[in-house]
């Protein structure tokens, strides 16, 4: 299972999180709803982030692998059910 | 300025908030990267719900204010700026 990059998804969504709170903060404000969706809208962003850095996690995991010599059928696998969660 | 679902929106969000805070504890707790983009595609779908409540709240204030014969022209700003956000 690929790990390498898992400290720096941590660290996104604790962002994302703290983001995720800061828009609530903006609704009892009464921020106009524009600047709320347009903070929704980087959330969302962001979290497409997130999913590119698993993707190059795993992609940089398979290339490891194969260099190695070792089977890459596990991280393929990972890599079709990653991809099919976000079609 | 349109408000009826605020609180609505409140819920939505504190509820995502909660559900970035459950991905984070699955990193911890070593879940593999499918079980989290999973997730994150989950919380991706909510935000995009959030957007759907408000685009509704400003419809509706929209067509309440036209029935009483009231400028909508601020409503109709409203609901342009955020399309142009979320395209």
């Amino acid at each position: 299972m690929s790990k390498h990059k898992r400290p720096e998804v941590d660290a996104r969504l604790s962002k994302i999180e703290g983001h995720v709170r800061a828009i609530r903060k903006m609704i009892q404000e009464d921020r106009t709803y524009p600047e709320i969706v347009h903070q929704v809208a980087a959330v969302r962003a962001s979290l497409d982030g997130v999913i590119e850095v698993i993707v190059d996690d795993l992609i940089e995991d398979c290339a490891a692998s194969a260099k190695k010599g070792n089977f890459i059928s596990d991280t393929v696998l990972e890599l079709q059910q990653v991809v099919a969660s976000i079609r």
